[in-house]
Parts: structure tokens; C-alpha cells; sequence
């Protein structure tokens, strides 16, 4: 059985009008193949949802979640009763119907089981089956919501799940660009790209798709494409490296603003003090990215440096300075005007002089690189956000990226 | 264990401030015994969801319930996380998670069986069950509604379920008056009613009460209580006729506008044609109410006048004119501007001239009487609807309903 997945966020379904066409896209599919459509509540919803309970204060998560996943149930009957006027045999199907099970983490569950064989049942008696995103059930058959990238997330897992040739994420851009197309207009849109990229893009800032859902999709070696639901163009595959004939030396620059600087001075320079710190922060579940330790200039007492998420910054200086007494550090200060820039791709890993070109083209602009990181396929560096535009100009041309095809 | 089932209906919870007003009602209520709340969807919710359903124009009776449904998700989430923050041990439920089983009927689904162990269960683990009213699922796993008064079947049904004490139907008035107050100022709120009585006035046009939960609650013997959510004064019980001290021989006085007459003149009067006009009208679900037959003039032909609710007149008329050649009439004549009054009480049973008095009374005010029915504990008419108001008012009086206390 041919069989495709395929998922519409809350802007594509945001009234009416938005569903009819995403209608349309699926009836086209339709007469190709069994259809999974993954929907999420419609864009604004949510938002009035997260209202009430910041309205009522409320933290108790069983209940967010039940207000949080109200929304499917809305656009999954609308575009399941539009598909049937059309005579296409269609059924609409929540969490706990099919069922999605998760762990108990209310707000960023995972999903740990779906009932592949209910779902092959329906795909017998139906031909698309319309299902709710963002939402599963624990054992104990309480709702669960998914948290950030909930419905990418549910797309991924049941194309997973069910062997589904292809799994479309429809957003509203129409595929994965070599850079964001607002900060350098000749940004050109990638025809395919390796899962590793895909993830090391993601996770450097940009934002088409939830690192979650490609890590998902790699695991289970299952095509994803990026389009658009507004366009009726081919959007960016992502598949397996074999997959590609030509490997990028470098197939995008990507950057995020969202990231802090955190700089401890004066730490005794004995061994496992940087275990310490970072173990301080994992235990709180910070993540710490780029790490750079300098022995300061009296041979004694060390520098550390990293990088954290923006939101997480003052929550980590009052974890270490409670913790003063176990590091034993002279200063600590904290910089949220830091930019990550990341250069990527698969090429890389057999191609030598990435770097040097990277560290050149940023020397060029006098722009200041306050620290690295690195993987076999990326190169990161850490700069004062306000050349963040500039450096990724500088970059995307520099690796040629405006002349891809 | 003590044990209580309230329900609140949408005006009740159309805003955070509403839903905190019931908070403080089953807070108050839940020191002195366990709770089931029934909640509907938020006032105006349940509207903007039927105008996606009009707007898509579906017909799809699966997906209709699904979006009519969604709103007590909403509902039973907030009230919950509120009685949580007051340190109520409270936990919300769907129609699926108990399960409330019902028929396939999706939007006038009537529910088969309810869980009862699950909830006595969940009694033993919480102090406050906060149960989405107006839903259940069928046995293929589907979301059914149950139609108009839904969420007071669902309170009155899972009362009966768990031998509740008392079920609590909070509403916008405080309880049941002898009479519609927006036409008699003096109508007094009438302490205790029996199950009987309550039937005959929502079926005579009583609006406080849906009769299908007066029926259920009567035939589980199932104390009801109808009070209002704004004010802290007792409101009217409903009860077995054996715990009625007293028994009024006059309850009440109701009327309905929502009455037409349909006058079919001309039929040869032979056996049977009463059975095959009502048995059209029957097999197509229209309900059939007061029914006058007389012997015309000539002695050959049969006239016949019945009333029936004024939404189903068109279709009636319809069903009759196609059938013209079974019936065999000369003519059809419709009037939608009659109303029914009707006096209540459970005294009338072993008390005459109950009739007497209101045909005089009517009489009296020169208002013509269309249509007489009877029931033992009830007696309607049909009349012009001008005269409606001046009708009940007289009666109110002539039945010394105000001197009620």
C-alpha cells in the first residue's frame, strides 16, 4: 500500500478558507495514495487557550494540557467533513483513539507506543485518515500534549509508525533556504538535504523545522519534505546522506540570536572543577553549548566561558552563584548580545580549509570571534549580535551559496 | 459516602469570573460531601462551533459532534486547576475517560451504560470529579452528543449511576415558579414540585428543565434540585410525589407559543384514517400533541385538528399533501398562531372542578378554547396566541397561585 504522511500547521488551518485549500492538497495526493493528514489546532487558538490559563495562573498540567488540545478536535471534524463532500472516505481520529501513547511529562511528552495495527484497520476501511497533532495519552489515559514542534513530532512518529513512504511537512515557507531569506535576499532554496544537516541547521537556529522531528525521521530513516501549502512547488527532501549524489561542502549558514555568554573568572585550576560546574547545570536540565577554558595569566586560577540559551541565563547565574561555595570562583558575568553563526555541511567531513575560509571571511569584516565549536559536519562560532547580519551575508557568499542551483 | 452531583450550564461558565463563582459553590459544597460537577461548554463556545458547522455546510454527523464537543475540554480543565489552587482534590474528566457509553445517534445519542465502578474508583482518589456534560462515545470509540439538555442527562444520569444524594441543576433562575415571571410578576418560586408535575410543565412549555432528564431522574427516584448560580438561596426540589406533604391541586400554570394547528376537513369518515394520518406523521418522527375529531355536518365526511411544535409544520404539511390519494381530503388548513396553556398539579388527581374553573376562567375573559387535552395531572388548552398572557394571568389568579409561599 502506498501510503504518505502528511502535516499542516496552525497557519495553514487558521479559518476556513486555509482548510479548503488544505483540502485541496490533500485531495490531490488522494488519488495517489492512503493519506495521513497531521493537523494542528488553528493559529490563534492556541494562543487564546494559553490565555485562559495564564488568566487562572494555573500550573497544574493535567488540566493545561486538556485546555491545550482542545483545538484539534475542531480542525481535524472541519477537514474531515469537507474531504467527505468531496466524497473522499475520510475519518477524523484524536490521540486517545488511535492511541498515542506517551510518558506522563505533561507539556513535552514523549511518545513512547502507537497502535500501528488500529491505524492499517483504518487505512483499510478509509482512504485518509485525518488525525489530531500535538497530542497523545499516557497509561494512565490521561491527555498529554507534545510541547514545542507537538505536531512535527506526531507526523514523524506515525509515518514512522505505520512504514509511510514520505512524510510532508507543510509550512509556511516553501522549503529549507541557505540562510534565512530576510537577512540575505539571494538565499536560495535547497532541493535536498541530509537528515545530519538538517539537524545541525535546526539546531543552530533554524527554525522550519523541531530537531525532535528530524532526529525522529533520521532514527527511522524516513524521507521528509519541507513545502509550502500555499505554493503547489516541490519543497526540500530530507533523506539519508547515501541518498545524495553530490555532497555539499557547505549547503547553508545559518544563525541564532538566541544565545548568552556566561564568563567565570578566577576558578581554582585543580581537576573536576569544570565537571562540577556543568554538572551543577545538567542536573537543572540547562544545556550548555559552546565551552572555551583559558588558564588566566597568573598560572593559578582559570577562565571559563560558555554559552546557554537566552531564557535560561539568569536561572544559571543563580544556580552558580548558590553553588559559590563548591567552585570557588573571584567573578562571574554574563553577555545576552551573542550571536552563534554556523556554517554547514555533509562535505565538509572530506574537504579541508572550511574553517580557515570561515575564520578569514569574518577577520575581513573585523568581526571578533569570542568562541568555537565544532562537529564533522558544522562550524560554529560565537560573535556580538550586532554583526549577525553582516557575517552571515559575508559567509553565504563566500561559500558560494548564491550560485546554487 | 455523601455524595453529590452539581451541574452548570453555559451561562454559568461563559468567563474565568463565572467559572470562579461556581469554584466558590462547589467549594463550599465539597466540606460537607464528595462532588461530581457537570459542566457544559462556555455560553457562546457551542455557538461559534455550530457556525463552523454551518459554514461548511456539513452534513457529517461523526465530525459534527467532534467540533460540538470540544468545548467542555476547555470547561472542566479550567474549573479543575481552580479548585486545585484552593487545594480541592479535584481531577477532570471527558465523556471517553469514564466511559459514558451511548447509542450510535450521533447528536441525540442516548447513553447506555456509564462506568460506575471507574468513577466510584476516582471518588476514592479525589474529592471533586469535574465531568464534561452533553458527551459520550458509542461503541465504535466515536464522540456522540446528546442533543438539547444534553449536560442535564449527563448529571442526571451519573447521579443515578452512583446513587448520588441530590443532583443540583444550576441554572440562571433560582428555581421553578408557579408561573413564568416575565408575564406574572406576582408568580411565586414553588419550594417542592413532584417528578410528575415537572414533567408536565417542561412538556408544557416550563423551559427550566429538559423532560428527558425529568424522566430519567423520576425513574431512578433521583432527587433533583433546580437553583440558580448567582444567588445562595435554596431553589425548588423535585421529588417522589410520596415525599410531597402537601399536594398542590394547582402547581402550576405554563404555556407554550410553540404550538401550530393543522385542521384536515373533508375525510371520508370510515375506520382506520386516524391511524393512517398519525401513522404518517409518526414514521417521520413529527410528535403529535392535542387531537380533536369531529363528524361534519353531512354526516359523510370527518374533520380533524391536532397541534404539533411550529417547526415541524412545514414538513407535516408536505407529508400529508403527498399522501393526499391515502388520506383522500378536501382541504388542509394551518395555523401557527395558537398557543397551549396548561394548569399542573398532583392534587387534581383526587380533586373535581379543577376543569370547571378554568373553562369558566377563560370563558370569563372571552377567550375561545380550540383544543382541550388531559392528562391526571393536567389540564390544556389551546387558544388564540394574542391571548396568552391575559390567559395565564387569570389563571395564576383564579388558582390563588400567588398567595403560594
Amino acid at each position: 500500500m502506498n501510503l504518505i504522511v502528511m502535516k499542516f500547521g496552525g497557519t495553514s488551518v487558521a479559518n476556513i478558507k486555509k482548510i479548503n485549500n488544505v483540502a485541496n492538497i490533500v485531495e490531490k495526493e488522494a488519488t495517489k495514495q492512503k493519506i495521513i493528514v497531521v493537523l494542528s489546532a488553528m493559529a490563534g487558538v492556541t494562543n487564546e487557550m494559553q490565555s485562559y490559563i495564564d488568566e487562572i495562573e494555573s500550573n497544574e498540567k493535567l488540566e493545561n494540557d486538556l485546555i491545550l488540545t482542545s483545538g484539534e478536535n475542531v480542525t481535524i471534524a472541519i477537514l474531515s467533513a469537507i474531504l467527505k463532500k468531496r466524497n473522499i472516505n475520510s475519518i477524523p481520529l484524536l490521540g486517545w483513539q488511535v492511541p498515542i501513547i506517551t510518558d506522563g511529562n505533561h507539556q513535552k511528552a514523549k511518545i513512547l507506543n502507537i497502535n500501528k495495527k488500529r491505524i492499517m484497520d483504518f487505512l483499510k476501511d478509509f482512504d485518509v485518515i485525518v488525525l489530531a497533532g500535538f497530542q497523545g495519552i499516557n497509561i494512565e489515559g490521561n491527555i498529554t500534549s507534545l510541547g514545542r514542534g507537538g505536531s512535527d513530532t506526531t507526523a514523524v512518529a506515525i509515518a514512522s509508525a505505520v512504514n509511510a513512504d514520505r512524510c510532508d511537512i507543510y509550512t509556511d515557507v516553501d522549503g529549507v533556504y541557505t540562510t534565512d531569506p530576510n537577512v540575505v535576499s539571494e538565499a536560495k532554496k535547497i532541493p535536498k538535504l541530509a537528515f545530519e544537516e538538517m539537524l545541525e541547521m535546526s539546531s543552530s537556529g533554524a527554525k522550519v523545522l523541531h530537531t525532535r522531528s528530524v532526529e525522529l525521521a533520521m532514527k527511522n530513516n524516513l524521507i521528509l519534505q519541507v513545502l509550502s501549502s500555499l505554493t503547489q512547488k516541490p519543497g526540500t527532501l530530507i533523506v539519508d546522506d547515501k541518498k545524495l549524489i553530490e555532497k555539499e561542502i557547505v549547503s547553508g549558514v545559518s544563525y541564532s540570536k538566541n544565545e548568552s555568554k556566561i564568563t567565570i573568572s578566577g576558578i581554582p585550576d585543580k581537576p573536576g572543577i569544570s565537571a562540577k560546574i556543568f554538572g551543577l547545570l545538567a542536573n537543572k536540565n540547562i544545556n550548555v553549548d559552546m565551552i572555551v577554558q583559558n588558564i588566566s595569566q597568573d598560572g593559578i586560577n582559570a577562565n571559563i566561558t560558555f554559552t546557554i540559551p537566552n531564557n535560561e541565563v539568569h536561572y544559571a547565574k543563580e544556580i552558580l552563584e548558590n553553588n559559590l561555595g563548591k567552585i570557588n570562583f573571584k567573578s562571574l558575568k554574563t553577555d545576552e548580545n551573542v550571536s552563534k553563526i554556523s556554517v554547514i555541511g555533509m562535505g565538509m567531513m572530506s574537504q579541508s580549509g572550511v574553517a580557515k575560509k570561515m575564520f578569514e571571511t569574518l577577520a575581513n569584516m573585523s568581526i571578533n570571534i569570542l568562541a568555537i565549536s565544532t562537529s564533522e559536519i558544522k562550524i560554529s562560532v560565537l560573535i556580538n549580535e550586532e554583526h549577525t547580519d553582516i557575517a552571515v551575508k559575508s559567509l553565504h557568499d563566500a561559500y558560494n551559496l548564491k550560485m546554487k542551483k
